[in-house]
């Protein structure tokens, strides 16, 4: 098929594309972003372009108008390349990628995070969209069959799929793709729900290029990975601070403000910004065309989903506490802001609650706890902590609003999980010198919540901390007065990634305190709840955004974790974008996590009245009753 | 519920709303038309209006930019009335109800006409859009289901439907929405192919408002007709001509004139004007909401209905002759330009082939041809006539290519059936003297199609005319010589409503003979293709827009029809209507009109080798073969 040169000012980028392609796909190719909300049905009159070269074929419309015709403006999605072009994207059709935002941490290094005990081979391989090459036999007088009906027929042939929809739009262009394709074609076919849709019908054969991102949307970190959805492989993943964080810490305040005066509007583009950001560094990395994007996952807590639909998440923190929709229908990604193909669909993990997300039900799923045969507890540890308790019988779950501390948020030089972070820490009871490890092994520049976990424990094993968290000793050169309280100095400048001492502050020791007293707590009054013994858990899943490494011995030494045997403990990353993208690679993970999301019975921490003296009670390095941790060595008084 | 009043500028109506219903739905009920593509999702920005007073909730959107916000610009569907209000409506964003095409008719009288032999209860109630009212459970801590879901298990527990699918934008309303009007609301509830979609949610009870439309969208003739979804009552039928028309008077001028720069979109704009005005006078004249009008069923041939969906038609007219669709899935009329509720659904009944449309699927429906032991015919006379053979063993059409003549169009003094047309005729052999009868009996207009029939039986048998079509006499004060050749006056200005002489002229005669060859050899050549006899034929139905009468002895008389025993004719008006309706008010038909789409053989004319022999046969009163008419009576040499 011959191929056309499209060039894009002002960006002055430039892309092969065929005969027929539409100006919109070539844009998208050659990461020139151009609005589009109505993913491509030329509707919404966003991807408004001006020619400036060349001859294309364009479907009139009502939108652009006379006056507009008379400028050589078209609409993107309706115009189609016929010579080499020369295009210019007005300011009005740019899609904005870095908007001003105050207080957005700009890490966004890549880390591969171990993730989920079970591999994604556990479930039948059928993704959410898969792309189908066909040839279609040319009509002729004996074999009349209409144009749609000949490619639902070629489908059904292929794959023997039952209800099909598409949209008009790809209706519309049917006929002359057809033809001019010579009737091989490339059709791509979505699960919408209990349906089939056509979701895009591409000239040629593009079948071996079909790609989905996962997502998991964290109150305080966005993590999304690039999946080739043929091969399954991952092709990279990258996390990066949720840019709503700027508006609040927590969901409570991103509820709060979601009702002022375009508040809606500010935390569904700072997610929308934070995602597509991730979706473009990495198809550019993996050189990856967005056109070949066909589909997303996301989970999230329910906050995180109810803001990146633009859905009114206030009835969430009002009595009863129900949200507008924890199942929702599959739709397209445009339809949120996100950009992949324009038709590209867009699917949530299903939620439990309105503090139960679908981020709790992929944890779950990946995590394989619901077939377990032994009591098993899933311990998330996120700003929005989520700790589900059960087997294969039942299973239960609730949230802990732990702050955003262990993802390095709120915390003098806490960062997250990615290079130049200290994730483990060991320090000389001798002469307080440290032992240090940093993601990808570079200079310091900060600390993550593994390094805090590892830096808390040791402190108190060698008798810098107390058990309430307060440093005991004066006279020592790495502590000293700071602004907030005593500070203890794990990197001096001159050995420091970023030119300054890298720090733990009695502040810092309160936040985490407090992180990890809410997540043990809730914890045990689950267990409790239920009327278990916390001895009675025979398998712990940890998962979290904690980098490479958690270790155990810390965590329990700093009472985030109960004192239970060490084997019973398993580090499974990121549990919930592990869920996520089993959803994207197979209906059939897709429909147990539905029926998870109903299994899951949600427990509502503050209406047991034994809750708030737990929490009290966990205040202390590591508890105040110290017989629950009788392992933990190295207590002091 | 408190209401609010919103007056709308420069058009100054106002109307009363509920608290929280939109701007939007306020214009639509009280007659002020606004420009809606996206249904109003608040994507296609079309509906922008300017807040003079009051006050308001609006949804934010990236539509509306800050210089706009400033001037009180607000998107009609995203904004909700919160007071009384006055609304301007700038000239971009009003729906052009009456635009200057040439040559348009401006005939539009209600005219009922007698239809279907079979009444609309042969299938069972189930309209493609129904309402429902429910009264939700308030959520509490033990029952705090999501709103979607609470709704979901509301509508299965009134109704046990299974699939249920719901757009992005009912969800970012249903919070609010649901809570406002206490958990009492009414859902419609559409039929979108094998799925059932939440097309709708209201606040209170609205279900005793649910109304839909049927359409026949002819080539030369609309007919639409306004149908009470609850009692299954036709409330008022409006027959008018197609402002297609003034591009061309059959199918295939059409189609070529779609490939002209803005062909498809003026194509486009005249039918759907031509509908949205039936729709605009039958709603006022009914006091029917705009709003309660959920969905629409449109037939036709298969160029009229791509025309209507903007699909193009160009592969209709090519070899081997192909449409790009004959079964469409439902979509929003919205999608196609259609002013009902922006989120009602549009369905059309499939067709067969791209000269066999879905006129002819729904006439088959209607005329219970396909429930037949016997052989029969269904004859539907029209621009582009259909003609189906068969009973409930087989059924096999093809389609004639009749010109408008017999619908008033193309003829001198030609008119639509509607009041004031000249519909039966009879000449005293004596003087010449006329006996008329015209529909609604008021002065004379002009002649309509089974009018001509009459007069051209009368004209041959008083012996005015001759078998060739030639007029005989020359003196006489009713004949002389006009403008083209010589012509019969059959009312003089004096009696006439017009101020004019009606009169018929040889081109006129010419005309028709052309039309009645074409239905008459068509009709014969599928008979005779088929291996049957014209005297096999049991049952002719005989369709199409005559208005309440069509003398069958006159069609005989002069060969529109064959020569078989008067008892075996029925006439059954627009039958493609009838049947448009039934799929309107049950999913029964729709159900089985699918099945007749694909059951029906498609026979193409121009392939058989005697149909020319036959065309040219039938070129005369009443034809060649004499042998064939032996009852037609006065025959003259």
């Amino acid at each position: 098929m011959h191929k056309f040169k499209v060039t894009f000012y002002p960006d002055n980028k430039a892309v092969e594309v065929a005969k027929d392609a539409t100006i919109l796909s070539a844009a998208i190719s050659c990461g020139v972003y151009i609005k589009s909300d109505c993913g491509g049905d030329g509707v919404c009159g966003r991807c408004k372009v001006i020619l400036k070269k060349g001859k294309v074929l364009t479907q009139s419309t009502g939108i652009i108008d006379a006056q507009e015709r008379k400028h050589n403006i078209y609409l993107a999605c309706l115009t189609t390349v016929h010579s080499d072009l020369e295009v210019e994207v007005p300011v009005e059709s740019r899609m904005e990628m870095h908007s001003g935002f105050q207080g957005i941490y700009s890490a966004s290094e890549e880390v591969e995070s171990r993730e989920a005990v079970l591999s994604d081979k556990i479930f039948k391989h059928s993704p959410l969209a898969t792309k189908l090459y066909l040839e279609l036999p040319r009509p002729d007088l004996n074999d009349s069959l209409s144009d749609l009906d000949r490619l639902f027929r070629g489908i059904r042939k292929a794959q023997g799929l039952p209800v099909m929809q598409t949209g008009l739009s790809n209706i519309r262009q049917l006929g002359e793709l057809l033809r001019d394709s010579d009737w091989k074609i490339t059709v791509t076919l979505g699960k919408r729900n209990d349906t089939v849709e056509i979701v895009l019908v591409e000239p040629g054969d593009t079948s071996n290029k079909n790609f989905g991102f996962c997502f998991d949307i964290g109150t305080t970190t966005i993590s999304g990975q690039l999946v080739d959805l043929n091969t399954k492989k991952i092709s990279g993943t990258r996390v990066t601070y949720n840019k709503q964080a700027s508006f609040g810490s927590d969901v409570i305040t991103r509820i709060i403000y979601a009702r002022q005066e375009e508040g809606m509007e500010k935390l569904h583009a700072a997610v929308t910004q934070t995602m597509n950001q991730i979706i473009k560094e990495l198809t550019l990395e993996h050189s990856v065309d967005l056109n070949d994007v066909t589909c997303i996952v996301c989970t999230g807590n329910t906050t995180m989903i109810h803001l990146l639909l633009r859905v009114d998440p206030t009835y969430i923190r009002r009595e009863p506490y129900v949200p507008t929709a924890n199942f929702l229908p599959v739709l397209r990604a445009s339809e949120a802001g996100i950009i992949i193909n324009p038709r590209g669909l867009l699917s949530c993990v299903p939620g439990v609650s309105s503090y139960v997300g679908g981020d709790a039900t992929s944890g779950v799923l990946s995590s394989g706890l619901y077939k377990e045969r032994d009591l098993s507890i899933l311990i998330d540890i996120g700003t929005n902590g989520e700790i589900a308790l059960g087997n294969k019988d039942f299973l239960v779950a609730c949230a802990a609003s732990a702050g955003p501390a262990f993802e390095g948020s709120g915390v003098k030089c806490g960062m997250r999980a990615s290079s130049g972070a200290i994730q483990k820490v060991k320090i000389n009871p001798e002469d307080f010198s440290l032992e240090l490890s940093t993601i990808a092994d570079t200079r310091p520049t900060g600390i993550c919540g593994s390094g805090y976990i590892d830096l808390i424990a040791s402190l108190f094993t060698v008798g810098v901390m107390d058990r309430s968290g307060k440093i005991r000793i004066a006279e020592h050169k790495r502590i000293r007065e700071g602004e907030s309280g005593k500070e203890f100095v794990v990197v001096f400048k001159e050995d420091s990634g970023s030119g300054e001492d890298i720090v733990i502050t009695e502040a810092d020791i309160e936040n985490i305190k407090r992180a990890k007293a809410a997540i043990y707590s809730a914890s045990a009054v689950l267990i409790k709840h239920m009327d278990f013994k916390i001895k009675d858990v025979k398998k712990i899943f940890i998962a979290g955004g904690f980098g490479t490494s958690l270790d155990i011995d810390s965590a329990i030494k700093i009472g985030l974790l109960p004192d239970l045997e060490r084997k019973r403990f398993f580090f499974i990353g990121n549990s919930a974008l592990a869920g996520a993208r089993q959803m994207l690679l197979s209906a059939e993970a897709a429909r147990i996590s539905e029926e998870l999301a109903r299994k899951i019975t949600y427990f509502e921490l503050s209406v047991d009245a034994g809750y708030m003296d737990e929490y009290m009670a966990a205040l202390f390095f590591p508890h105040t009753d110290l017989d629950r941790f009788s392992s933990a060595e190295g207590r002091r008084s």
